[in-house]
């Protein structure tokens, strides 16, 4: 088994100002073929450090992947270290200046001496062409076999490279056969302990295909990776577990993969031919947008009233005044009355409603901040209520209230 | 000078299921007090790889900077791996294990044999006690004066103990005078190259401070930077150079610093006393949404209609059926529409509506993907509409659909 570290190269991506996406990138797609990532890096601009960095990183792991740094306004930083890292010289290569000149033809753009100069590479390497851009990538050698792989830091140019090139590389020279697989199985509403609770002994049974659990912003994953062959291999030792572990999770489980919330609300609404609408306070809109984020939530999803302001709880919602007056805006008789004008005004068979503090004004002993009431009205009618009380600052208060409040829905919801 | 590298441990950040905000965090502390951050580093929870990486690291530059790994639930290995790379032991750091113990009481929960273990430090540190959580930071010494310092992983806890603590220390440690001061002036609504031409000249003529652009969705940031002895000498060279991009930015320019575009219109209405509504379809709560996180933004929005489905635009915001059959659902009549209905509905004295096809589903030839109408009516209830065509996905269309809503409330705002 090959393991790799990752080094993105940029000052931007070192100070954070870009976002790096393409090492977790690398990271998944190498650990489907079953090469293990030992580390990631950033760097900035600087030939020097990096050929330090990638020369102690060449002394860790039996390969190193970059992306970044190739561009054709970058000087020659990342080829002259890499150069230096595996005792290499650069030159010219041919093909290379070849294929960019017929680049520029084809595209009618002048070629610039900054770009011929990306043609020069490390003479014992291999180069992998760029289909995609101009900058080509190539798998740098030391003598004692151990690799420097150089990408562009442009995603739709370095995936390709990966997909076509760098992996097909590795299978090769790694004779890679085993390969991980992975079937993520979403909760919501579940606490980590709980779910801990209901799973803990195929946790501990279970070798492979294992099992992970992730806890992110009030859901918590649970991960099936199987070590096979081959994806249809993974399926069938995946599918019985993953099937069991649905049945022990029970009640909070909404999906698989790229499954969200609002993508498994949608579902089981049009699975009913049900519609749902919203009444929104202190969650401002943002379990609307967790909705209609959903492709084709059109069809389930009618619509929100965002009544931040009592007046419009009043005369959108018909919240009374006695109502507002004798328990507040943030209590549970506001939240049912939000939720059932929300019902009869957007004539939704479900409408669900939030009312808070998200602070950081407003709280009170009785009302602290991060108290939030919702209420549930399903298409009989019934209502349901849920008080809760989140820590943290005003945008954790609205990120978890909007959650739960999705959590209640599907809770509600779920066959 | 002093150069430290950040290294954050957790397989989750490794892989990027979970997304690293603490390096970038640090950096720009560190950058503040004229620290050079060389390289970060993400990497699993393995003792000995880590040992190795952090040794390298302090090969490389004066410290290393650590965050996560140091939880109830994940053994010693940071600690144990930060111990072997000074060369120190770990033993019980008893005014620890007694603030630990006092946290527990206060919260009244059980205290485990796990949690007295977040006690048990490198012998040799300086301990960083943890006012906001059970993990206590430390520093930790190699004899040759080198050093790494580790703090835990959740955000809340290694803010406060980066900069009431650790940087305090890092300041008297290295004589740290010369300081970089930053701010940043944001703008909307204006494309980074028309920016760049109304500022290209300072850009370039100037040293200290200088300046530099970052665009990110759709706005465009300004930033000012001063290399001074003090916040005091920093902000004399700043503010005369912040003056005079203001001006010549002149429309756009929404605020400094911290202020978002929800916070600058939220500001002006206030300052104003006039009040904001919205109607959303494509953009589904998300308008709305960006004002709420505003803290104070009920003095100003009073609430929004999330109008997705057709009926809800009719009986909510009195879209006419003639308008949506003649005209379509997306199209300058029905936005003019939706904004007034919703500027009489929640009697608002300004009303912004969206409405548009995120897709992947919907486009025709005449409407296409990403095609959104806006309209806008202001408090004398005169009607603007803008027209834009968004490329890429579903998320992409709905968060610049968002981000150019904002950009017309403040560009019809701003003083």
């Amino acid at each position: 088994m090959a393991s790799v570290e990752v080094v993105t190269i940029g000052t931007e991506i070192l100070l954070g100002h870009l976002v790096d996406t393409n090492s977790v990138h690398i990271s998944r797609a190498l650990a489907d073929h079953g090469v293990d990532v030992y580390a990631k890096h950033s760097v900035g601009d600087n030939t020097e450090r990096l050929a330090i960095m990638l020369e102690d990183a060449l002394g860790r792991a039996d390969g190193v992947i970059t992306t970044g740094g190739l561009g054709p306004t970058v000087d020659d930083l990342t080829k002259d270290a890499v150069a230096t890292a595996v005792g290499d010289t650069l030159q010219l290569h041919e093909p290379s200046l070849r294929a960019l000149e017929e680049r520029f033809v084809k595209f009618n753009r002048p070629m610039t001496e900054n770009n011929k100069r990306q043609a020069i590479l490390p003479s014992r390497a291999v180069v992998m062409p760029n289909p995609n851009g101009t900058a080509p990538g190539f798998i740098a050698l030391r003598p004692d076999g151990k690799f420097i792989a150089c990408m562009p830091g442009v995603p739709r140019e370095m995936k390709p490279m990966l997909a076509d090139q760098l992996i097909p590389w590795l299978v090769e020279r790694f004779t890679l056969k085993s390969a991980i697989y992975t079937k993520t199985l979403h909760t919501i509403g579940i606490g980590e302990s709980e779910l801990d609770r209901r799973v803990e002994d195929l946790f501990r049974s279970l070798e492979n295909p294992k099992i992970a659990m992730l806890a992110h912003g009030g859901r918590v994953d649970v991960k099936v990776m199987a070590k096979a062959e081959s994806q249809a291999a993974a399926d069938a030792m995946i599918a019985p577990v993953a099937q069991q572990l649905r049945e022990r999770i029970g009640a909070g489980y909404y999906g698989d993969d790229d499954t969200t919330p609002g993508g498994a609300i949608v579902a089981e609404l049009v699975r009913r031919g049900k519609t749902l609408g919203v009444a929104e306070s202190v969650t401002g809109g943002g379990v609307s947008d967790s909705i209609v984020e959903v492709a084709g939530a059109s069809r389930a999803f009618l619509g929100g009233i965002v009544a931040y302001d009592n007046s419009v709880k009043q005369s959108l919602l018909g919240v009374r005044t006695e109502t507002l007056t004798q328990f507040g805006a943030v209590s549970e008789e506001t939240a049912i009355e939000m939720a059932r004008g929300a019902r009869a005004t957007l004539k939704v068979d479900f409408a669900l409603a939030t009312t808070g503090i998200a602070g950081p004004d407003g709280g009170s002993a009785e009302k602290p901040v991060g108290l939030v009431w919702f209420a549930l009205v399903d298409d009989d009618g019934i209502v349901t209520t849920h008080r809760a009380t989140f820590p943290g600052q005003r945008m954790d208060v609205r990120d978890r209230a909007a959650m739960t409040a999705l959590s209640l829905i599907w809770r509600r919801l779920e066959p």
